[in-house]
């Protein structure tokens, strides 16, 4: 603050230890901000002279559009200990810190390879549908370009998402997008799957089908028939243009928050089962070892999750006074319902701001008003889902499964706030 | 269809002329598409071998993803009657008859400029607020960024958009983007503008507002006061990243369902004033002339529209059978209630499904089935929105404006089919 105000008559009593303010404050009309942010203009700088960019002519039209130069920082992040000849197998993150709403463009959208990118030529692609049908089919782009569609939001994420968290005895010190941005959200259009099983008749007795891409992995998941005929999608379309090639152009299998590899990416069959095919992809990994020593097999909901992005690590404080604390919150199960904030290291709570609309397994932009007093303190938010399923504390996740079990980790995200405004990550 | 069948079995009864089917028709479970569009596989094709993209590995990881070159000719559409050395000022516009769901990609997105697009370095702009305001105030892009933030769905149309139908006596055969591509859809987040109006202080007597932008035509115009205080946004995100050149980076003005220039890119300045500036970007142009050779001023609001993007010109049938009818409605008033199709020209109606959340001033998808016989067709929409406006019909709209008067175009768009399956523009 620039001025020096009695802060609870500007804002009111905060509702949470720390500083945490009701999350309404920024909906009111208010000067409250008064001096937090803006400078007084110098009469001299009123009509002192045009920027240079007024003094000549801008840059030509061109056919797709791109970033700005200036922001070419914001790129996604390759794993770290990919080694250059591996770079077909792995990840690259989406850099969650640098983005803001709830949509991801797809030129940022994280991607997980199992053997890279294939390039497929979409006038001979085709999807077959077989097994325990009436009648085996294939469908190729032009045909399901002819069946009704529709166009839903939702996220995505990998199983293995956050998991260095899980597994690291000590918090890294990274960015959210390096600790968690294997995460993106999308507008996704095509074909109701279940229009397509209709059509190729499903025999009764079938339980799992098989969903296998066209990549030189071979990628393969095992996928609940209930599942396929609930709101499984073939997308063919992302963010209003034909899906990318990193996200399985032309067509991928969408499970709206299903762990991200079911979600099989240039797919090109889907075979019906009286049982699951327990592939390569689902016994080798995305498993989840537990203290007994079973392992979890098709634990494929995503839990209800959130991440605070502002502050965050590298996101710094910039001296005491107002700020917003933003962040993205999501849930596999369906809507989130409540997000809560923390300043004060989880002993208090206050619950934060949803950006309507609030859809279901989509991103949800939270907000909350917070006036930091310049002295340390620990923020954390907590998702609750409208099945009222909560994100569990970091000791409570770990105590669920053996050491080392680094998939579906999503325990509360601690930011620690030094005295110097320096943002890291703790464990709580 | 592939296979002869009894269409009102299968679909019940058309509830429009020239077999619109009822828009639930697709929500049901049902075996009615099947022989439209499958191909029932051939035993042998099981197994027959793996596509090429199986047998070696793939493309690496990139920063920043782009769509396939499969795609390629999905690109933004220069106006044709644009000399090179002009390619500063015009109009790049959206390939809308290529694209699904609500969102356009930013790189898709289209572009009015009116003398280039700016290389604006971010640390360096200001956006000064003065005029009838009790504190000038200067805001840099980091301090906005303090600020509290909001994200919303909007579309973006320019005024002149599918102006040349309006003025061309005879219908032009070209693209729905060719005719209607000043539009587009995105999720931007910025900070509420009455949130720093309230802030400077604003004289009750300012009735008016100057937005300047920092581009080589100093692109400026009045927006009246109640907008600023209403819905109005300084727009630093687009699509989640931060706004592009092309689109105002490092900020623009959003003034939700207002006439896109108004939007004022490369935002500069906002001086608050007790009457409209009427600079040269609102009296050389964005004025409608009236038949009694008034013209019409400030005329901001978009009203109601809509148009068909499946089938559109070049987007053409593929013999008779089942297809989903599916494009585009909005209105800048707020949100579209419904949307009618007629197949036979206007003399009835079906209403179309409108896919959810159907949000204001925000391009709204529409769907409907229809089985068409293969004869003579012509397919209209017409939108209504939630403050019960409706869309003209062609001559309607005509009457309301002087000749060769091009803003404002919100008339009925009508396709006809042929015979031969394809389509081309009609004037009803």
């Amino acid at each position: 603050m620039g001025k020096k105000q009695d802060v609870t008559e500007l804002f009111g009593e905060p509702v949470a230890g720390n500083g945490l303010l009701h999350r309404r404050f920024f909906l009111q009309s208010s000067a409250a901000l008064a001096g937090a942010a803006a400078s007084p203009a110098l009469a001299e700088s009123i009509g002192a002279g045009s920027p240079p960019t007024m003094l000549k002519p801008g840059a030509q039209f061109n056919a797709y559009g791109m970033p700005s130069h200036w922001r070419d920082n914001i790129k996604r992040i390759l794993a770290t200990n990919v080694p250059p000849a591996r770079e077909v197998t792995g990840s690259i993150r989406t850099p969650l810190q640098y983005l803001e709403g709830t949509i991801t463009p797809a030129g940022l959208h994280y991607v997980r390879n199992h053997n890279g990118t294939p390039d497929i030529d979409p006038s001979k692609h085709e999807l077959l549908i077989h097994g325990m049908v009436r009648q085996p089919s294939i469908f190729t782009v032009d045909s399901l370009m002819r069946y009704p569609m529709r166009t839903e939001i939702h996220f995505m994420e990998c199983a293995g998402n956050s998991g260095g968290i899980a597994g690291a005895a000590m918090p890294q010190q990274a960015t959210a997008g390096d600790l968690h941005g294997l995460l993106s959200g999308s507008e996704w259009t095509g074909v109701k799957l279940s229009t397509l099983l209709d059509e190729v008749g499903v025999d009764p007795r079938a339980a799992w089908m098989l969903a296998e891409g066209a990549d030189a992995a071979g990628m393969s998941r095992s996928v609940p028939v209930w599942k396929a005929m609930d709101d499984a999608m073939i997308a063919l379309y992302q963010n209003g243009e034909p899906i990318r090639p990193e996200q399985g152009f032309p067509m991928r299998l969408l499970l709206p928050g299903f762990e991200g590899n079911t979600n099989v990416k240039w797919l090109r069959r889907l075979k019906l089962m009286d049982g699951p095919m327990y592939t390569k992809d689902e016994t080798s990994r995305y498993t989840e070892l537990q203290p007994d020593g079973k392992a979890r097999e098709f634990m494929l909901q995503m839990e209800p999750k959130s991440v605070i992005l502002k502050p965050s690590f590298s996101v710094d404080m910039q001296g005491p006074g107002y700020y917003e604390i933003s962040g993205v919150a999501w849930s596999g199960l369906g809507r989130v319902r409540k997000v809560d904030i923390s300043a004060d290291g989880g002993k208090t709570w206050a619950e934060a701001a949803l950006t309507n609309p609030v859809l279901p397994k989509a991103l949800t932009r939270f907000r909350l008003p917070w006036m930091w007093n310049g002295g340390p303190a620990v923020l954390m938010s907590r998702t609750t889902d409208e099945k009222g399923r909560v994100q569990p504390t970091h000791a409570e996740w770990l105590a669920q499964y053996a050491p080392r079990q680094n998939f579906h980790f999503n325990a509360i995200q601690s930011w620690a706030i030094g005295a110097n405004g320096k943002v890291s990550n703790v464990y709580v």
